[in-house]
């Protein structure tokens, strides 16, 4: 669990790092988030700070009329979080709940490298691939199921992978840092420490890691394709574990999109820039924006 | 060319049908909606009817910031149809251009099948096939770019068939109505005289009517999961022609999807409701909201 004390201008004035017991399961995640968030206001009041506002992000899907959050990688199913996070501030707290790769995106938007644009795309690339959309101005919620871009076909035949989620084929299955790593174990026979471990290969002229690099490639630049027909961004910011590969990335995403493109209005296709502070900082911007009355 | 006069309040008092005089060129198209504009609104003074503001709609690419269209249809490139309009309407009357199928989106959304909503579709399957996303309780601009769902890759391999747009295996290849007649001539040998012929031949037990439709639904299915996993719509309102053919179309695509679904939250699937009326009303709409400062 990434956690700080955002200032109103969106300063970080602390910042920890505190393990999610998702072993011990749901329970014992969401006491421990509980704890943080209590133990954090003490903290705060202690230097003299007061806590406006709590804003919580997480890795799964929020139903925004209930409050409730399933999660696999938190082992929540329908977990009651807005109201036992409601139940644990003080009285005079606001509370917002939200998607992490949104709020990722979201802090992106308002600070980083989307800053600036009414419609583009925050697309992170890490153990799973989720997607922030801004249409029009403003990010998309979808009541909370938006963005499930990782989610979406984009291989085909009947010998596609089954992905988590239940679906097969999905741009989760071959584009992730987690699959790159599990796809060139399964090509070469021999295992990796993740997907930094296979951009090395490649970097080396390992034909498997070409290959299913290649493979991610495809699949990606197929997805950037679709979204831009479909919801005209004019940036596309990459962020996530893989984009540390850089323009090894960004290069044939470029190419590959620009190919593609007949009638669309082409994107910009950038870096992230807040790393893996981007979601942490997004959550205390909604905060604040929930404090301040825009959102 | 649909047209009419509409009340504040949506009611239609006069409509008319007039022809587009494509063959003539891009300039007689545009001298003829002129002329439309300004004998409409003569018959309104004519009748005590004050015009406020006018609505004009069109099928083709609009860019917001310049006003200009694209549209193949109308043999318009980058025609700056905003400045010509705002220079033959009087200089009290407000004037809205937008794309047609988002104008027939926006109708449905305000009095139609997608009332009530804040996350749904209209896709409108005719000659060709755009859609209007109405996402966070707002219909999707995307300066003027956003919603080619029809021009989104779901047939694979590279003999895909070649779309108008440039691209290969866009939705519009195989599920739109002129797809569907031009697949069946292809398929069976036979000419037909458009989709309607071809449902006409599928009731009749036709095996390469039920060939070309059953490649269609499965496309149809692959977007509106592809939709649905990304945006999150609660409803998708289906129109155009090939919706004549009612729960014989409709019945598969939710049995479609609902087995391809698995965490994402499950839309219904409805007939739109205002036909081909749609556009013309959606553009009386969306001028209204410009008289009322609403948009």
């Amino acid at each position: 669990m990434k956690c700080g004390l955002v200032a109103a201008d969106g300063a970080v004035v602390h910042r920890e790092t505190r393990p999610t017991p998702r072993d011990a399961g749901g329970r014992a995640v969401l006491h421990a988030l509980l704890e943080t968030v209590v133990e954090l206001e003490q903290k705060a009041s202690a230097e003299g700070h007061r806590v406006r506002a709590v804003g919580v992000v997480v890795p799964g899907i929020i139903d925004a009329e209930t409050g409730t959050v399933g999660a696999e990688n938190l082992a929540w199913v329908g977990t009651p979080v807005l109201a036992e996070l409601r139940a644990a501030v003080g009285p005079d707290q606001q509370v917002i709940l939200a998607h992490d790769v949104r709020a990722g995106g979201y802090a992106e938007f308002r600070q980083g490298a989307l800053r600036g644009t009414t419609n583009s795309l925050f697309l992170p690339l890490g153990t799973g691939i989720a997607a922030a959309m801004v249409v029009d101005g403003s990010l998309v919620s979808g009541d909370g199921y938006a963005g499930e871009l990782g989610h979406t076909r984009f291989v085909h035949g009947d010998d596609a992978e089954l992905c988590a989620c239940g679906q097969r084929g999905c741009l989760e299955t071959v584009a992730s840092a987690a699959a790159l790593a599990r796809r060139y174990g399964v090509r070469s026979g021999k295992s990796v420490d993740g997907a930094r471990e296979v951009l090395e290969l490649l970097a080396a002229g390992d034909p498997d890691a070409k290959a299913v690099w290649d493979e991610a490639l495809a699949v990606l630049v197929d997805a950037l394709v679709l979204y831009t027909t479909l919801v005209a961004p004019t940036r596309i910011a990459i962020g996530g574990g893989l984009v540390g590969a850089g323009e090894t990335l960004l290069a044939p995403l470029r190419e590959g999109v620009h190919a593609r493109l007949t009638f669309q209005r082409e994107p910009e296709i950038v870096a992230a820039v807040l790393g893996e502070e981007a979601g942490c900082l997004g959550a205390a911007l909604m905060a604040w924006d929930l404090v301040s009355g825009e959102q």
